[in-house]
């Protein structure tokens, strides 16, 4: 059975909610947490806790069953034990519940004839009533727009990200670390083992879905290959697509076959795939978020002369070389700007060139914003990436001038006419830091403009923001 | 002229140093930082500041020239204007100052007839007198173990590491990267340009002085590639050498130029060196330090058939993808270790295997501990991989158990029988997530045992000390 992307909204903005098996105590992941998650993140839908064992959960009343609600649920999350789902689904089918999420695992993955069987059931039940059944064994859909933030970042982001993932866990981790670099979030579903609906249908969904501005997905194994290729081709047109494909090795595989049930493919045919659409591969969650951030944040277009802005000789050294190795080019400057930089920079302890080695500009918000001016001008720059190491901190300078508010001001009012990266590296152990450069960078992507923890993790994603809006370019998307 | 190694120890632990050049005021870096830094951290020896305009400074007596010091300085550190350097080395010679670390920069690097013939005199000087001169254009030599810490971590921490940088930046940073994960640093030398001294020399004491169990290098280029290759070739039978090879771009190598005065050499060059040495190559400040914590904290030794222990389907999955693209092999565990598992890991929500993905792990010290005792005992099983994110904190669940005191204890009494790695991923924006992994990174730092912020990173650095124990057995060292 095929969904139509329409039939997919309603998933991610239900008006009220059942949650089936809601223990009065038990603060593992399930029911109850969900119920909690809901209720904090205030979810403005109705809730419905079902537990024929209890009358009132939370100060809330709790119903026996479904039939026992007060009205149809939008949405059912299920969370009830695996051979018990069945009936369930029964009961949705029969007193009309159209969305399901079946969170409970103890099907298809954990290798068993029962688990099978069962699994097969909510295959056949989901086929006889019409039912749009997300998962089983998974986290199901996620919503900062609607409220529905069960789980993933707290608070909600709403924004244009879109993630399809097999896994929750993962799932949680990119809404969380994109939410605090200020990247929200449209959709996401985390769908596991995807007996019922399955990446195809979630792909069509988010790539006609216009508050989507990229997608993220995280797949272990896909069934329908020749529907998913024909999908992905057709959303890399409408935007960026960014895949991290779990399995590749052999003892990923194995594991994603107990995780979601999953056949995860060989490396060669997902190769072929990748060359066959316009998607962009990853392969860490790293790469996944710095990626999406890319997308996200940066202007569409493609780009990879750089201007790389910073202090010290070895970093300079250093971070050309990360550049040039992850796929970006040097811009070659224009004369305008090596006159800027003649004028401006000094010989001794600096060096002015591409890369830009001048301490000044991590002290002096006017001086550096004199250089980006210049940097804008200039026709052979494509992109100007201005790396942030801490130095009152790193190097223990504290009376140190932050020219960070100043900067930020310079350019939300400027809009860049080009886009301006900054990386703030904090690496290393000491946690002052540690949390120092990660609230930098939050000051930076909450203010919209892209950031990132090394050189090498920024240029890896602008090239591949590049290599994306290049191959657009080459098949007239 | 070469320099036995015997005559670079007493560069580390000088008990008199003047330092030419003490501005009365001006806080960057230079004469008077370093007359700071070194009475912060407690230099035990005299500090003698030389300013002919100033009678007293920071309420020491200050000289006008070497020729007014009390005694011969055993070291001195020139910050004065490259044009003075000659005339200053003259004074040394003349006296007797045999150890002499010219900071100021103005030489070579600059690319100006003067610069190079300031230079050659600096060398001409060299030869004639004797003199053991570190750079010009540099931040010098670095030893915790002598108080000798006017750059670098604070405060200090002497352990097996040696470090050999012609950048002082870099340097700082790795020396404070592994200074807060417990990786204390023997003797870390910053030589810039390496006029007199160069990488060779540093290398030939690097592999005799034995409180280095490993040698970090950082080079852009290399004068005498003969002996470099001899010295390297020999150092390697001693000792694992990371060489962080900076100027492998066009771009990189022409910055290389401006920051050193070095020549950069090409690729091939440089890959055949790596194959003519057991050297361990690494591109990045984040995998120079990986590497140097894997050799520095882990037993010598090959081994590359890794447990990987952790939580979550999607991060299992991911997880053992890494590890093979990274070069380790996931170890086929014996019966014994697959009854332990089958015993004690349930089948739903979890996944008995390698990689094991079982949540109870990051919870319950004790059930950790009796998997670990099964590692240990199990002979396919090289080396153990903890994965340690942080639920209370990544996943919002603040009244989780933390393990870790438990854990840590066990590993310290057991001295772990087997490498166990932990790997804690607190990437993200969140200020208060990266602070406290950064933290939990440190706790185990300090107990000494070997710990990454991801599993990428752990594998890679356990790969490369693999490849090296593998060159080392097969070289007969």
């Amino acid at each position: 059975m095929d969904y139509s992307a329409q039939d997919l909204g309603p998933l991610f903005a239900p008006r009220s909610i059942a949650i089936v098996g809601v223990p009065r105590k038990d603060y593992r992941f399930g029911g109850l947490s969900y119920l909690m998650r809901l209720e904090e993140c205030g979810f403005p839908g109705r809730l419905y806790p079902i537990n024929p064992k209890a009358s009132e959960i939370r100060g809330r009343p709790c119903y026996p069953d479904l039939d026992s609600l007060p009205e149809v649920p939008d949405l059912a999350i299920v969370c009830i034990p695996a051979a018990s789902v069945p009936r369930l689904l029964e009961d949705c089918g029969r007193i009309g519940v159209r969305y399901i999420h079946i969170l409970s695992s103890g099907f298809g993955e954990t290798g068993t004839d029962e688990g099978r069987r069962l699994e097969n059931e909510v295959s056949r039940l989901a086929d006889r009533y019409g039912l749009l059944v997300v998962g089983p064994n998974c986290m199901g859909p996620y919503c900062p727009e609607a409220g529905l933030t069960a789980w993933g970042a707290i608070p909600g982001l709403p924004g244009p990200l879109g993630i399809i993932s097999q896994s929750g866990g993962i799932t949680q981790r990119l809404t969380e670390y994109a939410c605090s670099l200020g990247l929200g979030t449209a959709r996401a579903v985390s769908f596991g083992n995807g007996t019922v609906l399955s990446a195809p249908d979630y792909l069509q969904y988010m790539a006609s879905e216009e508050r989507v501005n990229a997608v993220a997905m995280y797949l272990e194994g896909v069934a329908d290959a020749r529907r998913f290729l024909a999908e992905a081709r057709e959303a890399c047109l409408q935007k960026p697509v960014i895949l991290w494909k779990g399995g590749e090795s052999e003892a990923g595989s194995r594991t994603a076959a107990s995780h979601t049930g999953s056949l995860a493919g060989n490396k060669s045919t997902w190769k072929a795939f990748t060359r066959q659409t316009g998607i962009i591969r990853v392969r860490t969650l790293d790469e996944w978020l710095d990626a999406a951030l890319a997308f996200c944040f940066l202007p569409r277009g493609m780009g990879r002369r750089v201007f790389l802005v910073g202090g010290g000789g070895g970093n300079s050294v250093a971070h050309a070389d990360t550049c040039i190795r992850e796929g970006l080019q040097m811009a070659a400057l224009s004369e305008q700007t090596l006159g800027w930089l003649e004028e401006n920079v000094p010989v001794v302890g600096s060096i002015p060139g591409n890369p830009l080695d001048a301490w000044r500009t991590f002290l002096d918000a006017e001086y550096l914003q004199g250089l980006l001016e210049a940097a804008f001008a200039d026709p052979a720059v494509d992109l100007v990436m201005v790396d942030r190491l801490i130095p009152r901190k790193a190097y223990h300078m504290p009376h140190m001038p932050d020219p960070t508010p100043a900067l930020i001001r310079f350019l939300s009012d400027r809009s860049a006419s080009k886009p301006v990266i900054f990386t703030v590296d904090s690496e290393g152990g000491d946690p002052e830091l540690a949390a120092a450069g990660a609230e930098l960078r939050a000051l930076f992507g909450r203010a919209g403009i892209a950031v990132y923890p090394s050189v090498e993790r920024a240029a890896r994603a602008l090239a591949r923001r590049d290599r994306y809006y290049r191959w657009r370019a080459g098949v007239g998307g």
